[in-house]
């Protein structure tokens, strides 16, 4: 086991960040008040996990067949964020959880698909894919992401009370659920062809052995959870030491260190001018966010949190979610990129990343 | 004429609910003061008379030729809306004029195309319909609804007096006929092949002769007015019954009763994998709402209410609005269609659904 | 120069309106004390001049070989917008300024692009142009104007200080000047097959000599600096004369006069059943307001203005211009075009001004 871990650091020079997860929990035993030290080193310990889980999920998939294999990609893909979010979660740091499940969206849509669009327009003159399945994965996310604003959008306009709120956000958080359980049926079941998911695994990468890969699972998952610790414990103050408000943290920050093992997968794929697989990563990560992170944390607030959590999103964040995803679906419309594109949509992420940090949303 | 209605109703079992007819008068006579039943009865009775109007009017389109009949089934398509619309215009009820008519574009974009996609898709694998079409058509609704929302959009930005919203309204209401005018020459004189409407009488049903036909479309008009009559007279206190507010009874429950005929035909073209059919009649019906029985129910307050009615929808309804024409613009900008887009543009009506039953509008 | 000069005159009839430049200075002479009739003959005097700066910039640009061509056409091509609102920066009329970028944006997207579709609708049934330029250009400036508008969509909502907005205008104003670089890098040396502007000059205007184009261009370049300054000197008491609010002026008036030569130019191409050549004008001028002349105006009022300028739009031009980007990114990605779209698009901006002309902005 050791020996395929060793393999696979070769293979992968992000993995060589392990060594901050013995780093971190050492540095907790020994200064556990130097919250910025602590905050950075979780940062840096949790990319190559991150990485670890995300391979460690492919292969059990590639193992179990294509059904259930579809199945735990599905709901594991974003595995990361789910336990970052859920160690907020259990500290009452709702702020950074709404913000990382906003700040995720757009990092996949904007992010994500920009430093893609980039990366592969530099090397690849003008880079063409399928109009087709782009369109059809981004009418499912802009569908997905209006699903889950409409609620915040209305509760803004008309000023809800905090306990009307929550009853939309429980009704909410159902449907969607609803809706993601049907659209698993589609994409693994009826529908099947239409999501190229087959192809998620990279050839160069050999899946690794089943147990191997369950083991890894499981315990990279607990080593995610106690980083994830440390990271929201030491969260506020660090925040506070580089001018960030907690929202910045969660929108920026959090989004992009869960995802960094997708952008990973994302932006090779751009390099090899197989842009449709990068799109289907940006868009159907982002859907998963909308349609089963967001509200699997609502659900388990009820028994995790000091308090149920509302979905109720602030304005700001409302408008940078539908921006993002409207623009993916206009941008990924063409089924064409350049390399200027890609620049045009990380310079609207870097807008919305400096309004973000000059004007902190007045947020509770 | 009875034996060609008998006839009829064999065809179309949704006629049998014409006992309704009747029974509704015969429980307004004895029970006047039981809102509950009347509102409910008037609902089951409207149903089929709008479905008799329908059929009727496209019996004397098909007998006038194409240029007359076009107009009459441009004209006449809403007709339903239209008189149940006044009917609540004359009883002051403004609020629910407005939901209604918020609620029938919301109500074609994503139940009639959401329906259209779910019932087709789970008969036909995927359903392909025309883009070229579909996008033509798409941008014209989607215009349609910008032009009849800016003034709404800005005023709630710019907190605009009753007086000014009331100019605003009556110039826009005269813009918008001048449009649906200039629409009118488009789709039936310079470039009537670009719109199908010929094929909009199904196969299997015969056009009824002319005499018949005319009979039915002023009888029906006369009934479907006095059961609007009592339908808006019992909304109020039914609607307190079961919890609801004027908004929602108008947004969900008047649009979807006034809808009911032309989503019968939507769903039954869907079923035939007809699609290019379904998504005609859902797009160009919300767009002629827009650009015709919103501004003539504008002009007809003057003369027919007891105060002019402004066009100033309330934050919620704009918002809803313009999320439901973009949303159909881009779902149908890929010309596929599978079951499960369907199931989303459900779940986003009934997201609309919940929102608006558990965060009544605050609108006088 | 002066036998060239005249017989320029006599292909662009919009040529004799030069008369109005000695006769405007004749008037302030004269008349200093009847600002409506200077504030009219300076606009009488700005249309001819901007034809002849837009030609003279088109000929240095023939001459000096394409990639200097194609930066002095990108750079020069919006000079009579960039000049107008100079003059109201140095008097520190910012409502004017302000109103006069989004009115450009606005009248680009819906006016000229309208009025393109109509004049060309009217003599060709159904135009067909490049689906794959159109989407392309439109996505660059949809990015463009969301880029530009974020800081004023997120401030209007979070109720940002002076302070806060002044910060961010310089950053996001730095931010679009180095996104304007990069694109010249792009449009004109990396992917200038993708961009017509070759096509730019028509074919039956020669190019003139350098010498008399490069002496028309600093010349006209000032004589249009000191009509503005008529012009921006008598606005204000025009406007008050007319019962038009500075704002209006500004986003209507000012638009469309500084934009009056680009529009003869498109409409022109879509006479000719060249809409490729009028979606390529209308989509391109207006994102380089969005990127390059309105960056430019925050930088230059450090130096030439009373006070620095924040980019902050008052709520309504933010609608209104996210509404027409929007729109035209929806409309002109069929591909196809037929008078009753222009219409629509004239439509949608003869509501905005209503609703401007009625319901001035509550702006400072």
């Amino acid at each position: 086991m050791l020996s395929s871990l060793l393999k696979e650091i070769r293979h992968n020079p992000l993995l060589w960040l392990l060594v901050f997860v013995p780093v971190v929990f050492a540095a907790e035993t020994l200064a556990p008040d130097a919250p910025t030290l602590l905050f950075l080193l979780s940062i840096l310990a949790i990319v190559p996990l991150a990485a670890l889980l995300s391979h460690a999920t492919e292969s059990v998939a590639a193992k179990t067949g294509d059904a259930v294999g579809g199945l735990l990609n599905a709901t594991l893909g974003n595995l990361t964020e789910l336990v970052i979010a859920l160690a907020a979660l259990r500290a009452g740091q709702y702020v950074l959880v709404k913000a990382s499940i906003a700040g995720a969206i757009v990092a996949n849509t904007l992010f994500m698909l920009g430093a893609s669009f980039l990366l592969g327009g530099l090397k690849h003159r003008v880079q063409e894919y399928s109009r087709v399945g782009a369109r059809f994965q981004a009418a499912l996310l802009f569908l997905a992401t209006i699903a889950l604003l409409i609620p915040s959008a209305l509760a803004e306009k008309e000023r809800a009370s905090a306990a009307v709120m929550q009853t939309l956000s429980l009704g909410l958080a159902v449907l969607l659920i609803v809706t993601y359980g049907l659209g698993l049926l589609f994409s693994l079941k009826t529908h099947r062809e239409l999501f190229g998911s087959a192809e998620h695994a990279e050839a160069g990468e050999a899946p690794w052995p089943l147990g191997l890969a369950l083991g890894t699972l499981a315990g990279v998952t607990v080593l995610v959870a106690l980083v994830s610790e440390i990271f929201v414990e030491s969260v506020q103050e660090a925040a506070e030491a580089f001018g960030m408000s907690p929202a910045f943290v969660g929108f920026i920050v959090v989004a992009l260190v869960g995802g960094a093992a997708e952008m990973a997968s994302a932006f090779s794929g751009a390099r090899k001018n197989r842009l449709d697989l990068s799109v289907g990563i940006a868009l159907g990560s982002a859907a998963q966010i909308a349609l089963f992170v967001a509200p699997v944390l609502v659900l388990l607030s009820y028994f995790m949190g000091p308090a149920p959590m509302a979905l109720d999103f602030w304005p700001g964040a409302v408008s940078m979610m539908l921006i993002a995803t409207l623009t993916a679906t206009l941008v990924t419309n063409s089924g064409r990129s350049a390399w200027f594109v890609g620049i045009l949509l990380l310079m609207v992420y870097l807008i919305f990343a400096m309004t973000l940090y000059v004007l902190p949303p007045q947020v509770s």
